[in-house]
C-alpha cells in the first residue's frame, strides 16, 4: 500500500528588523516516509542553514533575514510506505519493557499536564481493553467532546483548558488526546504535518501514539485521512514542533498550504486503510 | 581546580504490589564530570537495566520489583574539573548561531511556562547588559524574592505559581530562574543532582544557562557552592529528571542523601570560584 | 414536618498575637429555621460584637482577643419546618421573571468560575428537562464522579481543578455543583452549616439552587440528609461563609462540632421527604 | 466643588431571538452623586422593568426583546458633590472596627484572586506607611507594571493572569489594583461608571479602597480625573456590574458613550483636587 504525495506551502512575511527564523516545514525522513525530491527556496535568495536537532531530530532551516518582503516556498513529493497492523492485535507496551528513549513520551509537557489529568483518563478510560482500541477510544471521545472551533484558543492555551472549554483546534485536539494518553500510562506525542484534502487547507497537527513496539498515527479530528498524513516533525507537544519560529520583527502576509494524493491508480488500487497505521 | 567528591544515597521502599521503578541516581559522565568508580546495589539483589536516554541522555536504571522490602543504595566517587570563565567575559549566545540542540530550551515547557512570563521577563531584566551577568541577576531576584519554604509546592506546582505565590524550594526556584531566562531568549535547563554540604542532606535542583558557547551552573536557592555540584541528568524542566519514577504501588519509607568533598587539600589549594563555572 | 435539631461546636485556639476573629458559626434564621434558643460562650468571657452583614444578612460575631487560650463554645436548639414540595412540580425560573436579588446568583464566583464552565455544563445536561430533576443530576454526575478526598484540596482550589482532578471534599462538591447548574442558567449558592449525623463530625458545606420561585437544598455528597440541614448563613461561595476569619495571630488547637435530631418521636412520625426541600 | 456632568449612551443591538436584556447602564444615586433628570428610550418602545440588587443596590433595568433591531439610549445629568479629605489624613481602616458590610470586599472573587496574592502584596507594599499613600502606591504600581493593551485579555482574564503578563485594559488594571489592597488587608471594590473626556470614549471601570470611615475613588489606568468620574454601581468586581447580560441570541452592533463636564464655570473656579475623593 503505498502512496506518492505532493505537499508544499508558500509562506511570506512582511520583515521590519533583522529577524532569525526558523523553520519547520520540510518533510521528515523515516523509513516509511521517503522524500523523492523537495525543494526550499527563499526571495530574496538567501542561504539557510540545515539541521537537525531535538530528540526527534526534527529538520529545521534557518536563516536571518535584512528588512524585505520574504517569501518562503517548499515542495516535496513524498513516497509513503506505512508498516499496517490489525488494529486488534495491537496491545500497549508495559513501562518494563518499554525503549527506554519512549519513556519520554509519558512525562507532562507544557500543553499537555499529565500529571493533572491521570485521574480524569483512568475514570473515564481505565476499565476499557488496554490496547489500540482504548487510544482510539480517547480519541473518539476528544472529538465527540470538543467543538472545532477557530478562534478558540492560543498558542498558550493547554489540555486542560480544552478540556473545560470543549472546543479547539487540531492542535488542542492532539494535545488533549495525548494527555489522556499519557495519563493512562501510554506514550504519545505531537506531529506537525502535510495532510492530503485538509479543509480548509492548512499545515496539520495530530498525534501518534506508542503501542506493541512502534508509534501509531492518529487524527483525533478525523479531519484528514491518516493515510493521507506526511510527517514534518515530532516532539512532545507544539511547542516542539513549530513550523515557524521568530526572534526579530515580521509580520505573516499570506500562507498556502498544500497536499495532494497522486498516486498513480495502476499502482495503487483500492483504498488504504485508516487505522493500525505506522510511519515513523 | 579539580575536586574530588563522594556522593551517595539509600533509599528504601516497601513495594506493595508488582512495580516498575526507574532510577536517576547515577552521576552523568561528561568530559568535566569523571566517574572515578560507583556502585548501585539493591536488595534484594535485583538485576537492573541500565541506560541512558532522552536528550541528554541522561543515566537510567529500570528494575521490576515484586512485593518486598526493596532498598536501594548508590555510590559514586567523582572528579570534577571544572571549565572556569571570567563572568564578566561571557556574552549571551544570538538564535541566529546557537547550536541547533540547544534551541529546545528555549521552548517552554511543563513546568517552565515561558511563553507566558516574556513580557514580565523584559520588564525586569530586558534593560540589563546582555551576559552572564544578566543570568545572575535573574537568580538574585528570584532568591530574594522567593521565600524557602517547604511544603509551598507540590509535584504540580509551575514557574508562574511560585512567582504569584513567592515561595516554594528548590526545584521551584531552578524552575522560575529557568523561566526567566527563556523569556529573555536565553536557553536555559534543569539540572538535578548531589550539592556538597547541603543542609538539610537531599537531592538539589538547579539550572543551567547557555551562554557564550557553553552550559553554565547557576544555584537561584545560593544554598550550595556551584563548585560542589554534582550532576545527575539534565532536563527541560523536572519532569525529564524524577530521581525515581514508579509505575504500580510502593511507597518511600526513608531516604538518605549525601556528598561531601574530599579533595586532597595538597593537590587543590584555594577555595575554587563560584560563578563561570561549567561541567557539562 | 417539624423537627427539633441540637447543634453545636468547641473551637479552642491558641492566640499569639492581638487578633480579630470573625466568627460565621451561629444559626441563620429563616422563617422555616426557628432558633428557639442559643448561647455563645467565650473563655475567657470577651465581649463579641454581634452583626448581619453580606447580602444573605448572615449573623457573625467579631472579637478582638490578645494573647492567650481561647475557647469558644455554641450550643442551639433549632426548629425546622421545611417546605416540601414535590420535585416533579418544580420547574426551573426564567431569567425573565426571577427576582432581582437572585440574579448575583448567576454571576461567577471566587471558587465557581462558571464562566469556564457554560459549554461543559450545557454538553453535559442541557439536553435534560429544565426542572428540579435537573439540579438532581448535576447533583449526581458531581457525586459519581469525584472522590471524597481529604487533603486534596485547599483552601485555593476552585470548581475547574476539582472538575480535572476528580476529587475534593464537600466544600468541592457543592462548588462544583454550583458551578454547573450558573453555568445553566440556574442561581444556586453556597451554605455552610451543621449536618445531622454527619460522619466524621464536622461543618458541612451544601448548596441551594432557585427553582420556581424559592431556593431548594442539594448535599451533593449524599453524606448528609437534606431534612437535617441546619443552615448558618449562604453565600456566592465558601469565601462568603468561612466559619473563622482570623487577623492576627492564632492557631486552631482543637475542634468539635455535633448536631443531633431531637424530635420528639410522638410529634414526628415518619421519616422527612430527602427532596423539594426549603428553609430559606 | 460641585461639578455638573452630562453622560449618556447609545447601544444598539441585533436581537435574533427571544432575549432578556439586563442593563446596569443608569447613573447611581448617591448623598454625593444627584441624578437631576434621565431618560432611558428604547426603540422598539418596550416597558423595561427596573429595580436595584445586590448588596450595593446597583440600579438595573431589565426587558426581553423579540426579534428585532433593538437601540437602547441612556441620557443622564448629574451633580456631584464629592467628600474631599487630605490624602495625608486618611489611614486605614482596622478589621476589629469596620463596618460589617465593607468586610465582604476583604474576601477574594472571581477576578480578584486575593487568596493568591497576599505573599506578594506584602512583599512590594507591606513596608509602607498605612494609609490613603499606601494604595496609591499600589494604584501606581499597576499603572507603571501594565501595558494598556485593548485585544491583551477577555472576559475571564483574571488578576493573577494581569500581573503575569503585565498587560490588561481598565478592567484588567483595577481588578489588579484591587486584588493587591484586599491582600493587604484594605477592604476594595470594582466600580463601573462614565469617566469625563474619556479617550476613546468608552465605558469605564475603577475602584474604590476603604479607608478611614469611607469609600475613596482611584484609577489605577490614570486615564481618567478621579473628580470626573460618575459611578453607575459597584461590586466585588466586573461580574458584578456588567453594562449589558444578555440571555438568549443578540450582537452588539454599535456602541457609543460619552460624558462632559458642563459646570457652569462662574459657579465653580479652579479645578477639582484629584485624590481623596468620595462619592459613595
Amino acid at each position: 500500500m503505498q502512496k506518492s504525495i505532493e505537499v508544499g506551502c508558500n509562506l511570506s512575511y512582511e520583515v521590519r528588523q533583522s529577524t532569525v527564523f526558523l523553520f519547520q516545514i520540510s518533510c521528515a525522513l523515516t523509513p516509511h516516509q521517503v522524500v523523492d525530491s523537495e525543494s526550499l527556496i527563499l526571495n530574496p535568495n538567501l542561504a539557510t542553514e540545515a539541521f537537525s536537532a531535538g530528540i526527534e531530530a526534527n529538520r529545521m532551516h534557518r536563516v536571518v533575514v535584512e528588512p524585505c518582503e520574504l517569501n518562503v516556498s517548499y515542495r516535496g513529493n513524498i513516497t509513503l510506505t506505512p508498516e499496517i497492523d490489525e488494529p486488534g492485535e495491537v496491545n500497549e507496551a508495559s513501562t518494563a519493557h518499554m525503549p527506554p528513549e519512549v519513556l519520554t513520551y509519558l512525562n507532562p509537557s507544557r500543553y499537555c499536564e499529565s500529571d493533572l489529568l491521570g485521574r480524569f483518563a483512568f475514570e473515564e478510560f481505565g476499565h476499557l481493553y488496554r490496547g489500540y482500541s482504548r487510544v482510539q477510544a480517547v480519541c473518539n471521545w476528544v472529538c465527540e467532546h470538543l467543538d472545532y472551533t477557530p478562534g478558540s484558543t492560543n498558542s498558550s492555551t493547554t489540555a486542560t483548558a480544552v478540556l473545560l472549554q470543549r472546543a479547539g483546534v487540531c492542535r488542542d485536539y492532539a494535545h488533549l488526546a495525548i494527555t489522556l494518553c499519557r495519563g493512562l500510562g501510554i506514550p504519545a506525542r505531537y506531529v506537525a504535518g502535510y495532510a492530503v484534502n485538509l479543509q480548509p487547507p492548512d499545515f496539520h497537527g495530530f498525534m501518534e501514539a506508542f503501542l506493541g513496539d512502534r508509534w501509531y498515527l492518529f487524527d483525533p479530528t478525523r479531519l484528514s485521512l491518516v493515510s493521507g498524513l506526511v510527517r514534518i516533525g515530532a516532539g512532545r507537544d507544539a511547542a516542539d514542533v513549530a513550523i515557524a519560529t521568530l526572534n526579530g520583527d515580521a509580520r505573516l502576509l499570506d500562507q498556502q498550504v498544500w497536499a495532494s494524493d497522486v498516486t498513480d491508480p495502476a499502482a495503487g488500487g483500492g483504498a488504504a486503510p485508516e487505522s493500525g497505521i505506522s510511519t515513523a
